[in-house]
């Protein structure tokens, strides 16, 4: 089976180019300036667009269990609404098991919640609840054997690593090839607020953004980054990122060649504080909290100039009906995150390239080719090279619309971006040659990804600033 | 005459609080918590409101001669404009004399426009034409007996100087306490991309943006800023910033306890390159020109935390249908400069203080304070101590309004703001007691505006980061 | 009394002129160009000299009990070596007490210690050892009643506070008008790490360092930076900076207008790592460790552009001979701490102003004028202004001397700078008006010093950058 | 013929480890930890050394004629004393011509200077008097067919350029595949303090350096980094950086992706501006001047942090005596340079690598792989890999010496680093396998050293940080 994608702009994350882009079993072939189709070969006109590298979504929660409520999109609602926007490939951060578990516990669960229903690649980042001996030497055989070649850790929330311990998981997790990403807030710091405003009775939603201000995050993202020096230099990725300070202590690391990436997310760029003033605010609980629109300036500024590698979405929902439920007015109470798997390309798209904030070879970097290289999936997605997998998606720069929950595809009832114009479209993705969505339309099917057994981290990838 | 200002938030540079304000003959007597009315005081209810020292914009150019045309607002248009944005004091650039003529000439000029016309108070800078002898040793009077503290040099147009003139300029201008202003943009530069574009026939309106992107502009910062140290540490103020590697030279200067301010103006925060690609691109022509979004998020950085010390407009009126008859078609040939002296406080104050990027006080410092420190005017404006002329503006962060030209005070034919929404209104501004407008609508009269002899620049002014 | 020092060039933060300066009754009367002395006038000839506020240091260990062992400086033979190194103010950091003891208790035996023995004023810093809602109680009175505006934190070593108590203890001594300084050290990961080295045997003086290296340090920084945002920007002072990371962060939080201040010592500018390698390598043993020369680098180009705000000693005399017995060759059993409060001034003028590093102004400010501002003894200390005590040095920049410890007036046995040349001497001190040393020997007397009420803490005092 | 280097430790610019290397040909064949000779293999014990790529110094300037002067070493004792100091390639800056001469003219007399002479390999940089058509079309074969991949602009002596000019060369030098290598002081700001000075009568050599501050440099690295990137982000090189915020410029540059690469020298890491008090200060006249210790310490943050790419000599031999006869006590009238070509290897090794600044590998890459890397000799030259070159130094760094002039081998009278100790010494040089050098004394011989036709710039060349 052969198609061949004409006339487009390929974009990848070095550049772009006029070129046709010839596609068999699976596998891209061929791109050159002009490809003749054959007989059987079908032909996807993509005049006026840009072609490029099926998007990577490195955070999602699917199916997550946080204790108090567990999260709505499986991994085929979550996935499907993924495709539908234009990302090809999610890693999803597995939730904490039964105190005590082992490493392979959740990585089990996942892989019989994924098996029937992706319908895109996917793969799996470790989660690290407690440290012992046990943990520790079963992380090699995490990487080597099952293809797990990330882990993140948790400063705050019940299963917190101590200093200690965020050391000697560094420690491993570099000798045995695996990227560490990490959570970053201060969970002291934390708790000492929140005491503060639930003894005053202050529980409306903003004061769940009150209660953890950046410095929480920027103080967290400042001790682990010299954690993994002391740890010999650990590779380091911090998730989630949403605030300036944190972002400036990751710039000096770099300065000094120290391995650190950062990821950031829609609505770390786009939504503010003043969301928790709306009478819908519980809409807008995770963690971080949104902060204020300074705080997006920063991160823009991150974004242009090469400081941001990646932008995920954090992708957790909650319905708003549930959060009202569990929450009772009190945001202690409101389960934390976010949907927007299928908005992150088309809202990266029109803020940052349409703006005139990015090229599309950024953009392409962010969402695709960056990811790809961190996380063990290069050269064999995040980029357009032949042999790679046909993971494509077409933008289409003159197309616009606005997103309303009741046309995307997760299993929320509504969107923290509703109402907002995205100037450019996906128009067409595919996942290995397979056309899995049309116009924001869903053409797959469940079962159709497959697990990726992702490579050990490599820290000669050249990540694209 | 007593006026009383009940109820309202008093903002100034330091922090905000609740306080009455009482006004007396023109100027502030007493602010206090709770102030009681007596009989023969006016008083108005500021419930809601921030009571803020009224807007200082020190970059206009009423009434300007720039060649192939002059700018259709004059002193009391200009002025009335201003006003009626929360505006209670212009410093005006004045224009280029006939070459080689002496520094007052052009002072003598500028007092017969502004005498009978200004409706608020109002200053002159000098200009730098040429540099010679007679020059430097008029600067001395100009300063100590003209109350012209403050000067300008270009480094491009036609009475662009070289760095020699620049050094001597900035060298004996430091010695007699003035504050020197510059234009940076190199001319070399900018000259040798519109030879190639014009040669190209590329004349449409991208094409201005095109022939001086802003490395020419941030080298003729840098170079400036060395020339200033070079010239015994001179005390520097850098108009109309529009991109970020500027002002990151100027953050390296200040980070050196060099003498450097910087200015930026409310287009280049909110405007940005696509309007050239509009089929009114005409309209948005002005030197530096805008910038894309990335530059306004940098930008933006620095308004929040310091770097920036004042937002003025640049006011300089040519009205669209005069821009497409002069231009032709040519970019080169449509005179430059925006309108705006009417939306600076309003766009400033929405996109700014409702936003969330600063706090009002920090507002009160760009609009107001740091402007009247910088320019010999502190403190007799820029704050609401007792003793102060009472120049106050009232916003009520409640009111929400679209920008319409129709209803804009300034003789243009176009806004380049028509349709941006401000959250939080100027609804009364008053210059010496007088109130000079009411919820947008001009209450003064031509001729209250009194000249301001302004003091030397004084370099331990603390302005307010 | 009247003393008058002729034909000097006075310093003062501000900068130098040549003026001569009258001393009536241990005060500062007048400075002038030309004062002529009348017949019951002491003059001093002051030609080819500076003449400058004397030194501050804020930053000694007289007489401290460390568990281990006891400081063999007491406040006489310290508060000695200072004054022939032309230091007229030092302010010891109060050790601390049996567990569980209230603020008082410490001072009430620092006054004890002190009484009899001071030949300089003196104050003392408190210390924190634990927080509970009595101590913060206590706090108050402290600062109002006993003059103690200033006091320490540990995040590592046996009452090291955990991010909890230090947001408490931040938040009150904020409120209460006192400077926090805090000794920054990641406890958990220096634990990790020497419990490793132990484990290999590696207990040489060189293990010292590489148990703590300057990450550990770094950290602490910028946590610790993040806690006083969070406790409502506190003021902050950091103690015995010893790396350019940490500065950075430091950097980072004053480029956002928050208050912090950075402290660092001869040892971190002048020695390095390579001491632990010498056969006498337990003299260097002191925490934060001696660092490599690139810190060193670092921390002077801090120091010469203002980011770094005084110099202090850390000054905590253990013999070597007793390093010796007690360590019996492991490092961890040997007491840490450097003499030095004899040689700060004359070092820093020397490899400081004498290089062309800083300029005598520089110097005055980081050893003087600065700690008194930010401690609370400006302006009687710190200046040369009318009316503030007649602390004052001559510095000679002709002179020049190869430190000995055999000419010392400290109890050590060794000096960490024995051999170091030394251009440009401290050859006259005075402290009230009377002169304590001359030419290095020393001419005071025991109980001549008097304890010092400090302030509250300011945060309107400028420092000088 | 076969040489085998044993016990070494073998260090490169990405790390060090105990290997042997075998030689063929000359040309590396083999590097293993454990390599047996066979019996015609000459055996070079290497233990307890470094063994490390020959020293590239891309900055030379032997036999120029500047005018007043012509510099006395030639090819001949230019490169032996390069040899004896560990250098086995040298890339001279070619003088100026006859006015209006071509690019070639220079070529061809250098091609004659150095032919028979030189013992080790050379290289030339193109050089830049003036910019026209011809100049401009000449550039493509110079690069492709004679070689020369890089040229130098000045922008300040007889042929500095304009800034339009420089434009016109970075473009082309950038279409054609050259790098363009940048002498930046800003002429104009000299000149005027020159004359200022001059009229004074301060002629002494001080004066040299305050004729020039560092802003002049600083100024002109700004700007032409900005023509840089307006010349379409053209490659740039900026040659003996000697001042901090020049570097700064530098920093922000490659902050955002450009291409920009800094070159220091030992002098302006060694020497500081008291040289020039001296009685013999005409020693040490160069430009740019030596500057004080306070730019000294910011460059060595740069060379330990990765700022900085290269560090070169600037080699330029006037002798003391013809200094003294030229200058008549007049700095404007004396030749500008210094010798060091013999003493680069070792000054940085010594003041780098064993003060624990920076590591071996750090060293390597600073002498010879970004050398070779930028200037189009790399793999050939600057590594350690089978086929490259056998240019090789042996480091002991147990041998320690003091560098006086009777022992150099260059042709000036004295040295600018006399008495200064070297902790480590170059005890053997290799140039493609043949034993140029040897403890110091030379054993090469004139015309064994080869024209290196370098490749043109590769902008994917990844340099060391």
């Amino acid at each position: 089976m052969r198609r061949l994608i004409k006339n487009g702009i390929l974009v990848d994350a070095e550049g772009e180019s006029r070129q046709d882009l010839l596609i068999e079993d699976g596998t891209i072939r061929l791109c050159a300036p002009l490809i003749e189709p054959d007989s059987d070969c079908e032909v996807i006109d993509a005049s006026g667009c840009y072609v490029m590298p099926g998007g990577i979504d490195v955070h999602t929660h699917f199916n997550i269990d946080v204790g108090i409520a567990r999260s709505c999109d499986d991994f085929f609602t979550g996935t499907r609404a993924a495709a539908c926007g234009g990302t090809t490939t999610i890693i999803d951060h597995m939730g904490f098991g039964p105190a005590g578990c082992d490493l392979h516990h959740q990585l089990n669960v996942y892989h019989q919640y994924a098996a029937e229903k992706a319908v895109i690649d996917y793969g799996f980042h470790g989660v690290i609840q407690h440290i012992d001996d046990a943990i520790l030497d079963e992380m090699a055989p995490m990487v080597h054997e099952e293809g797990i070649s990330s882990f993140k850790l948790y400063l705050t929330y019940n299963y917190k690593l101590g200093d200690a311990d965020v050391l000697r998981a560094l420690q491993r997790l570099h000798q045995v090839g695996a990227l560490t990403t990490v959570h970053p807030e201060n969970d002291a710091a934390i708790a000492f607020r929140r005491a503060e405003l639930v003894a005053q009775g202050k529980t409306a939603p903003i004061y769940h953004a009150r209660s953890r201000p950046l410095e929480c995050e920027a103080e967290a993202i400042g001790r682990v980054i010299n954690l993994a020096q002391l740890a010999g230099n650990a590779p380091l990725y911090i998730v989630h990122l949403s605030n300036g300070l944190g972002l400036e202590y990751i710039r000096l690391a770099r300065a000094h060649q120290q391995p650190v990436w950062a990821e950031t997310c829609p609505q770390y760029l786009l939504l503010d504080e003043r969301c928790y003033l709306r009478e819908d605010g519980l809409k807008y609980i995770l963690s971080p909290p949104l902060r204020n629109v300074r705080e997006q300036d920063r991160l823009w500024v991150g974004i242009a100039d090469g400081a941001i590698d990646t932008v995920a979405t954090d992708h957790c929902t909650f319905p708003y009906q549930q959060r009202i439920a569990k929450a009772q007015g009190d945001f202690t109470r409101c389960p934390n995150g976010l949907p927007g798997v299928e908005n992150r390309m088309g809202l990266l798209f029109s803020a940052g390239v349409m703006s005139g904030r990015i090229t599309p070879s950024r953009f392409v970097a962010l969402t695709s080719a960056n990811p790809a290289r961190l996380f063990g999936l290069w050269p064999r997605k995040g980029n357009l090279m032949p042999g790679a997998d046909a993971d494509i998606v077409l933008f289409d720069p003159r197309q616009s619309d606005v997103i309303t929950h009741a046309r995307l595809h997760d299993n929320a009832d509504y969107s923290p971006y509703e109402g907002f114009r995205c100037q450019g479209l996906p128009v067409l993705t595919m996942c290995r040659g397979e056309v899995v969505s049309r116009n924001g339309e869903f053409t797959g099917r469940a079962g159709y990804g497959r697990f990726l057994h992702r490579k050990p981290f490599d820290k000669h990838s050249h990540i694209q600033g």
